[in-house]
């Protein structure tokens, strides 16, 4: 129950979390907010930073409180649905029980499928729907994420039912409902598990690990590299593209009608390759200690994106216990830095951040 | 002997080839030869563009006349001569024996090993050379190359040495051989082979694979990421990390003592993203064909970095034989573009480019 309460508080952030409920003044809070949010642009919601992040935790607790309900209607007991709903709603992904979500009735795993997408959703969307806004709340970041998340539940129904053997043999409804609760699973970065994945084709495999990098929409409470920075990053470079046939073009990188400014693109940018730096990093200093390569490779990938099982050993049936001591130090460490979004425990690491 | 020649011709570029022999005019020709150019950055040597071309030229003709009569030395009959150096020369890497380099003596292997680095260094530094600037020649991208190829071929051989099992046992004269062939192979993307490094420990596989994304320095023959673009990305990250320390400081990103335009940064930033963007593509298609994470993998890795060999079934001992035909044309597609440095082909691609 602590351990899923903990999901829970940790989701949007602690620092969120005390200066919801505390008394804090100044004009630092921003700062805070900035660096406990997920993603590369924060937008406050209402004027003050306090009144936001009551709006935010309150859209929160509600979604909760929704998905239990939901839970409850289907006959989980109250003991397993508290314990579910904080882990989906922080997209922390310890199930309760050894078999994950297997067990529970298949409307069970429906609700939990789509709550985990609800979370992954920016949480400014609800706080629009709220106010009316609903055409706003669908902004290019939502539409991208149900995108990618409708593309890959398709192709790997159709990849696995196509492709049945005796590893598996769905019928078409349950293979709908493995590949829905998978892809929402990873792509959220929640970690629950009701197929063993690790089994189905090279395909299906593949565009789960895509799921895995690219991760929820920025300011939710999954982790991963974010929709809106894959977003980001693939406007500046066909933006870049451009200029090079077009020289003399004046033209700025938009998103939703708003003007993304060179300093976020380069953030971006710097982003991209300070993960890739840390991915390559971890993977050499891991493949000392495993000999197979694909599990060397969705380990880190899972832990640098807060996502749980991986492939091959590491898949929804293994887990990281057979890693040695010093691997397992390298993953404590990509676990941290992708919650933290990977700046913060590098200036750690810089030896001036030590000097007096 | 033709498929060799072509190797020599294409390995600087038919454009500077023409560029040097036909008279041509108008300001042009700088646009040519930076489209041509492996690498961020183009520097004339001399003010005269065709001049600088000439100069290169020279310098790649006089560099495999030396390796002819290195090989010559060692006992290697005129004809297996002529096409190895020519293939290493354009680091295109076809082999004319079946078991590509085993069958030579050690002697000539090691020759191949020297000159596969030679003509992956920045033929700018041996122009340097020729006019007596020593210090000036060994530039930051020039270090950090020969850095990598130090570190790879030294961990390498300690990892085979230390591993040893009944797939490889080498003494350690050996190990040092064949770690330094493989990493010289895989770094300069010639793609000749020795050993079986897919047989390897996991330690040394990724080490390869490493280097096989680097590549060769810009300015070379070879194909890969190149080293300066890594240099720009880690520059410009860092940059951006300590900007954020330091939100006041006003600082350029330097390399070998001049400034690095932010142009360049945006533009390596923007090759990096769709790189990535080709290679999950790439990845996506070819998975429907072949069930193996790590052997497609290496696959799009071999051919978009223009290197040979891959691991897995594509290794060393493999080939890309059993993968579809539609997946063969995906691997056409990534040479191609890979070769030509990404922007072209995908400019080929836009349906704006077909209009009239």
């Amino acid at each position: 129950m602590w351990r899923s309460f903990t999901h829970w508080v940790g989701g949007m952030g602690v620092l969120v979390f005390i200066m919801a409920f505390l008394p804090l003044s100044g004009g630092r809070n921003m700062y805070i907010m900035k660096a406990e949010s997920p993603g590369p642009v924060v937008g406050k919601l209402v004027p003050k930073v306090r009144q936001t992040a009551k709006i935010l935790y309150g859209i929160y607790l509600a979604l909760t409180v929704l998905m239990m309900l939901f839970l409850l209607c289907g006959g989980m007991p109250l003991f397993d649905t508290l314990n579910t709903a904080f882990a989906t709603a922080g997209t922390g992904g310890f199930a309760i029980k050894a078999d994950g979500f297997a067990g529970y009735s298949h409307y069970l795993q429906w609700v939990v499928t789509l709550f985990m997408l609800l979370f992954s959703l920016n949480f400014n969307a609800y706080f629009l729907i709220l106010c009316g806004k609903i055409k706003a709340a669908f902004n290019l970041e939502i539409k991208v994420f149900l995108g990618i998340v409708i593309a890959a539940v398709t192709l790997i129904t159709l990849n696995i039912c196509l492709t049945a053997s005796t590893l598996y043999d769905y019928a078409v409804g349950d293979a709908i409902r493995y590949s829905a609760f998978s892809v929402a699973s990873v792509v959220s970065t929640t970690g629950f598990a009701t197929a063993n994945f690790d089994l189905w084709p090279a395909f299906s495999k593949f565009i789960l690990v895509l799921c895995m990098f690219i991760g929820a929409c920025a300011g939710s409470t999954g982790g991963g590299f974010k929709v809106s920075r894959v977003v980001v990053l693939y406007k500046g470079a066909t933006h870049e593209m451009k200029r090079a046939l077009h020289p003399k073009q004046v033209k700025k990188i938009t998103m939703d009608g708003r003007i993304v400014e060179h300093e976020v693109v380069r953030n971006t940018n710097a982003y991209l390759v300070i993960y890739l730096l840390i991915f390559m990093a971890s993977l050499f200093l891991v493949s000392l200690s495993c000999e197979d390569l694909v599990t060397n490779f969705t380990a880190v990938l899972a832990t640098i994106n807060n996502i749980g099982p991986g492939l091959g050993k590491v898949g929804p049936a293994g887990n990281f216990a057979f890693y040695s001591n010093f691997s397992k130090l390298v993953f404590v460490f990509d676990m941290l830095a992708g919650r933290l979004e990977l700046f913060p425990m590098l200036i750690l690491l810089r030896p001036a951040t030590w000097k007096k």
